[in-house]
């Protein structure tokens, strides 16, 4: 693209809910979804909860014409879910891995398991040069008691580090994918305000989809209904975000998302609904005020983002108490099951010394309690080392805010000075946003 | 800075083998570190082995007056080790932990308990934005049956992809740390070919330490002589590495380290040798053309890039089959504990129905042999989960080499072509290294 005509960008989202025998008409799904994106043939398809790489195969061989580049994102046990399938070559790609994710024993929950991370492609697409992101964020499993609070909002902030750091010098930001929060949740006003990406739904005037741009519904047959009671009309959790650069501009031209069932299919393609955005991509000649700074948040958000970081800090505060206690509660146990051992082979010790082969404990319920205490040990020693690695990254992602709060302080300090009465004389001594320092 | 004489740098490195209770001296060791480094004022001090948290707090009361801020990176179940002080203030901190590190059961090697990790900072000096690294990758416990060689090869991987993806925008970077690979290793020679960091002991013309730069030595007390016995002189394994970019230029003056013994002091700082580099830094009004492409490696280095990243996926490929076969024989360990526990419930259950209370086995001999079944099913279990994600992990680095390996490849070919008989009719229609499509 070199100036004049905006291109024009077809980006589509979709959690495709690809549990292999489990989630309901898996294959069929698939299928449904492969001949979708062959027609309809996006720039990019961000996909989550592609579980299998059979599935992923699957699809890679229906789109090897419309999009033959790929890549399937591995992480953790079962893999991170993430694919993205693209018209444009994939010129680079790279994982992050979020380093709070669940816990292995809530097996049934089993988001530990997919390892969730955010992944980036670097696609180069008529001349410019986009950084293309596709994540999934822990699930939120009951709202008014959310004990993976403090892991979303740890994987939200990780998510817009990773993003403002990585994608320095990219002319067009996309990030697609199921956030598990809500437009409002602190972790979605972290990621937006920090990274200075704008969400299509509220940003475009052409909208065709479910009201209020819900993509769980009530009306998808997929759908647990009990969870969706609360919310009458559904929840937007799956999104897809944009920016652009100091010389590029980027507009959201339309979204449309799925409304539950679709045209002449038996059923949806996903439990999710799905996301089809247009962006209209141009190369300026002036400079992009409204592309925020160099770290990506705009100055006049400023006041906002230090009270969403501050928020962000309490609720890890919380998360940290939490992880110490069951840190704690694992020690105790380990340190139970240790001492009645000892306590164990020290009676098993003793009468033989004392008293020959005369066993003053029945046989059986003795290997059996030693044996208890043995695995109680085995269970408990695992089990605090994984505590104590939350503990860990819970207090590594708040010192990396507390870190963030004092350079926007500082940043805010200097925009008020700045805007103060002193005038020109004092702005320069005073640090502004962009140079703080020296 | 702006413009004329160039600023001066000063970078420190050190490995400081801090473990408590079990490295030699560790506390006299810390205050003549803190002591070092408050009289010698450097801008920037990269610590790697500060496993204890009380020793970073240690120093960062030492260095109050002197280097105001720091970081320290807390990760996995010890922590990174990783701590930065900085005379400059952090603006902004963030970690990338690396997805292969060790065995959690190789308990006497106790890497994987470290997380190890690549942390940056962001610093403001004198007007220019210094994005600054600090890492420590898996140890090298025996060269000739290296089997950590796969994962340290990963972690070069991931650091070099870190690297050059965040530092996109930075005016200088700076990377110093303990590598653990000798300075011809494969995963050295990827991230120096990669990034376009250059060596400050190869790029110096004042360097004053041991001979050929070593930072392990045999002179030094505390070292593992036997360890030592292939390499006379001893091995370079701790390393700082610098850029600038397009604008900015970046030399180092001059390069010393320790030599095992420091004057007036009866043991050494640790058991590796400190590194002090001076670094020139000039904002300059023509282009650098040294400083490579925006991806960081410069067009020359290709084809050696290529070679390189060849012989990353061999060693990857290595890496996959031990990978899977210890995944198989978990896997095949927990069927057979599985089907034997199974068998004695069936033992249990029908004599039970069949003959009564009558027992045809000797009551302890069968508890215990349950017992041990489990036990051999529950570690088994998570084995299995464990080798599974390491070979997750493999085949995700591995794709990221292929994905790279394509791009590189068509980048040769658009140079080859671009430099042929054909000219600049041609050199349009074929990709060049930095626009490779459309």
């Amino acid at each position: 693209m070199s100036g004049g005509q905006p291109a024009k960008l077809r980006i589509f989202s979709l959690n495709c809910w690809g549990i292999r025998y489990l989630s309901q008409h898996c294959v069929q799904r698939y299928e449904m979804i492969g001949e979708l994106l062959s027609r309809e043939e996006h720039d990019l398809a961000l996909l989550q909860e592609v579980w299998s790489e059979k599935d992923f195969l699957f699809l890679k061989k229906t789109l090897a014409s419309t999009h033959p580049h790929s890549h399937y994102f591995k992480s953790g046990v079962i893999g991170s879910g993430l694919a993205v399938f693209s018209r444009h070559r994939i010129h680079d790609a790279f994982l992050y891995r979020f380093s709070l994710n669940g816990y292995p024993y809530m097996l049934h929950h089993g988001d530990w398991f997919g390892g969730k991370a955010v992944g980036m492609v670097i696609v180069n697409i008529c001349g410019l040069t986009a950084h293309v992101y596709v994540t999934h964020l822990h699930a939120e499993y009951c709202r008014e008691k959310d004990g993976y609070l403090p892991h979303r909002v740890v994987q939200a902030w990780e998510l817009q580090q990773f993003v403002r750091h990585t994608s320095r010098g990219a002319d067009v930001v996309i990030l697609g994918g199921d956030l598990n929060m809500h437009p409002q949740d602190l972790g979605n006003r972290l990621v937006r305000a920090y990274t200075g990406l704008r969400d299509c739904y509220t940003d475009t005037d052409k909208f065709d989809g479910c009201d209020e741009g819900v993509t769980l519904i009530a009306d998808n047959p997929f759908t647990n209904k009990k969870e969706l009671i609360p919310f009458e009309k559904g929840i937007r959790i799956d999104y897809i975000l944009f920016k652009g650069s100091k010389t590029v501009r980027v507009k959201c031209e339309s979204l449309t998302t799925t409304k539950g069932s679709f045209p002449g299919k038996p059923f949806p393609f996903s439990d999710h609904e799905a996301l089809s955005a247009e962006l209209l991509v141009e190369r300026t000649q002036e400079a992009q005020d409204n592309e925020g700074t160099q770290d990506g948040y705009s100055p006049d958000a400023l006041p906002e983002l230090v009270d969403t970081v501050t928020e962000a800090r309490m609720e890890l505060k919380v998360g940290l108490h939490l992880a110490r206690r069951m840190r704690h509660t694992a020690g105790r146990t380990g340190a139970m099951g240790l001492v009645l051992l000892l306590l164990e082979l020290a009676i098993a010790a003793v009468p033989w010394l004392a008293l020959g082969t005369e066993q003053p404990f029945p046989r059986a319920s003795f290997y059996l309690l030693g044996a208890l205490c043995l695995a109680v040990l085995l269970t408990a020693l695992p089990l605090y080392a994984f505590h104590t690695a939350q503990v860990k990254a819970l207090q590594g992602a708040e010192d990396q805010m507390s870190l963030a709060a004092g350079s926007l302080q500082e940043a805010l300090r200097g925009r008020a000075t700045t805007a103060g009465q002193q005038g020109e004389l004092n702005s320069r001594a005073t640090p502004g946003p962009l140079d703080p320092e020296e």
